[in-house]
């Protein structure tokens, strides 16, 4: 075997040595099964310091060309050929049906959008409103927590969130009267993935839960993963009905009940406070844990609602659920949990085995943003439009709706509930037809664990401004009802 | 009852009635059981419109202070108070022990830190290294995107990650022969959670799981989070045990192999390409999916290495983890999985049932950053100084080190791997000692799922200066053959 080694060049000489192998194995020169030289000789013929040929055999060894590590008995073999995904089919012999353990859910719930480019009046979002986000001051928030201090918030993170946030929306919390300390509160992934942690401390697959019905679409697939059976109480008119989740916390043994008192997703409706005393006694009196989801908690801009289960929670037996992702930013992910504190070192447990830490820099500008007030005057703002807006709303519908359809008349929040009776079969004919005529709503069906007689469209205020509201109305009034429907 | 109401006052009428009737129940003089007033008769006495006394009447029902809804049999009740934090005992009628269903592991591995006031080389923390990291660069990307896209990028983003982000990571990953799509990628908190959702998908309670001997601490809690069996199969000076993982492979029925071929974590030790076609071969025949954490796949400073099992993986055997957090930013908590369509598609589902999406605008700051090729800017930074690193490193052990003391000597990455023969039991008395003489280590037990004869320690060049190496080497030295030693 013939190598020349090159002194004058850039390539350091092992290096050399290993091309010059490998060109001849792929070449065919050398075949796979021969020997190869002694370092000594090869580093005679070459020139070389025989260390240098050391290194490059243990090169070649690594790279794959050597069959046993560098020695008197060292030969050759061709490696296998690295994917080229041009040039080869994609397969895969691992049978991923087989391997799925998780209980996947295919119809995986996701906000309809629609297609931006068309005249569509979207009452199908929910979301924190684009434009009343405060988009610049979040980004001065993020340049300054970056310039004081961005080397610490960039390594890794608290798992229970970044301490500034905790207080920050512990002072938050204080305001709907809900008062904890620092330790029983922390950051989660947005409330999905607080809901998912307070899941995989509580629930077993094959457990029990309690949901409302309708309840929020999105949290049933993740119930769903989870292989949780359903409990699905009805909703009425103030809300979850008692009696039916006394009889089924008698019968069965749910691990948890899933509420959202306030504003309820989708309904728009609000518990009183009195539900809400019932509600938890039933659940004390049983030692249930009530996971209260607060999503909408501070868009009580018609003034004073009633404050959260978890101000009145003195025996620890709420999770509290918290999120922004209504108010500003949910692309950045910021909700939290308030429990009693051996849950939430349970829960943060878990998260530091399955994700270490959240975004801290993310938690840190919003955190900033708390503190110089930012988020209180974008709430203001909120506050003001969407008061508009749900008014709007409400006397769009009055005056335009047939006598047949029916509607929730929330004392906040940003949805709003519509029932066609009877035309639960055709729920998607006509949310397409609504579609078509200029104006998106969500459907009813995925916010329920069973088919409903009736049909249900929610209604959001949330990315839909002032101006549009009665034009979307009178669109629905006039498609809804149109005499083509089948 | 009289109630007056002040006309000139800023308060709404009907929240003046609320309050005095609040103040009125409060105070004692209005007694829970006590019949309101009719509506008419208290707008008339108080000169209001009756709608106004309605309003006052439906919010004082919302506070529960009405027993039911208003109407002419509406009595007065007083509610739970809100819980004052400082003034009662916080406690909980739950029992969390009792109600947990997790695996949770109290022993949840936390890298260990020095304190930061001392003089201590710190060989613990292994960390992207904060001197090297371009935090700047990052902070003006981050302002980039959110000057141009802000608003979208603060939205609701895609549960897959964020495509620039994904485009960027598929042209870094053909650096080191893996080509996949984009649709064959995604977006994960750090590689943390992607090994969280392989498990989620692939694993249940009680499965069994193969993982090297010793291997990534912080990974034992998540197994055990997740109920798994784990088989450990010993790591030789050229990786994991091929022919123990056949026959562990054949004995059971492991749902995954968990292995780090390259610069494994704790050891620093890299396997041979020879190795990688016989892991994959081995495998392949089983129809056992590799999850290969690539954790530090560009740390090959000292040259050319071996390339990942996954550019060889042409029947899509392999899952791929990779991340940035040993490189740049672990709090951005970027990370990501490469694996088959079907794979990937399932693992979405996933994430989007449990978390929505991650922080999108980071993810998008972090694909500017690469775009700009700032990334690579940093990693030749970091890869100079590792690599005078390493080589202190090799040269100050192979100086000062008494001879019972063995190490590994690894071809890139930022750890190495300390074994000092039948001291297992002394393990963590030696590392207390060593911290006390100036040197922070990590002691081996938590990388291991079994008490080892032998006391391990591993190294990190990650956050130590060139300059403080060999001080430190001496350290250990002195301190380890200490003639105290128990």
């Amino acid at each position: 075997m013939l190598i020349h080694v090159d002194r004058d060049s850039d390539v350091p000489a092992y290096r050399q040595i290993c091309e010059r192998v490998i060109a001849l194995v792929e070449s065919g020169d050398l075949t796979p099964g021969e020997r190869l030289p002694p370092t000594r000789r090869l580093a005679q013929s070459a020139g070389v310091h025989r260390s240098t040929v050391l290194r490059a055999y243990e090169e070649l060894w690594a790279l794959g060309y050597l069959q046993s590590r560098p020695g008197s008995y060292s030969t050759i073999r061709r490696p296998m050929h690295v994917v080229n995904a041009d040039a080869e089919p994609r397969s895969t012999i691992i049978d991923w049906d087989a391997a799925t353990r998780a209980a996947l859910d295919p119809s995986a719930w996701a906000p309809p959008r629609p297609d931006p480019g068309r005249d569509v009046v979207d009452f199908a979002t929910l979301s924190a409103p684009p434009r009343l986000t405060p988009v610049d001051d979040l980004r001065r928030c993020m340049k300054a927590v970056m310039l004081e201090n961005g080397r610490e918030l960039l390594g890794y993170g608290d798992p229970s969130g970044h301490p500034a946030l905790k207080d920050a929306l512990v002072r938050r919390m204080r305001i709907h009267g809900i008062d904890v300390a620092a330790d029983e509160v922390m950051i989660t992934n947005g409330a999905q993935q607080g809901l998912d942690l307070v899941l995989r401390l509580l629930a077993s697959p094959g457990d029990r839960a309690v949901v409302e019905a309708p309840t929020y679409a999105a949290a049933l697939p993740l119930f769903r993963l989870h292989a949780l059976q359903l409990d699905a109480v009805p909703m009425n008119a103030d809300g979850m009905d008692l009696d039916v989740l006394s009889r089924t916390l008698d019968a069965g043994s749910p691990r948890i009940v899933y509420t959202m008192p306030t504003f309820q997703n989708p309904t728009g409706i609000s518990t009183s406070h009195e539900h809400r005393e019932r509600l938890l006694r039933i659940c004390e009196e049983r030692r249930v844990p009530i996971v209260e989801d607060g999503f909408e908690e501070d868009l009580k801009y018609f003034g004073k609602a009633a404050l959260p289960i978890k101000s009145i929670d003195v025996r620890g037996t709420v999770i509290y659920l918290g999120t922004l992702s209504k108010i500003v930013f949910p692309g950045l992910r910021i909700g939290w949990i308030a429990a009693a504190r051996e849950c939430i070192q349970r829960l943060i447990a878990i998260q530091r085995a399955s994700a270490l830490s959240g975004v801290t820099v993310a938690q840190a500008a919003v955190a900033r943003l708390c503190e110089l007030g930012l988020y209180d005057a974008a709430l203001r703002r909120i506050h003001v439009s969407y008061r508009k807006r749900m008014q709007a709303m409400l006397h769009a519908l009055a005056a335009h709706m047939p006598r047949a359809i029916e509607w929730t008349r929330p004392a906040g929040g940003s949805t709003l509930w519509l029932t066609v009776k009877g035309a639960g079969a055709n729920e998607g004919v006509i949310a397409e037809r609504l579609l078509r005529d200029g104006v998106a709503v969500t459907p009813g069906a995925p916010f329920f664990t069973t088919a409903s007689a009736d049909a249900h469209f929610r209604l959001s205020i949330s990315c839909v401004e002032e101006d549009a509201i009665e034009e979307g109305c009178r669109r629905i009034a006039a498609s809804v009802y149109n005499p083509h429907l089948p």
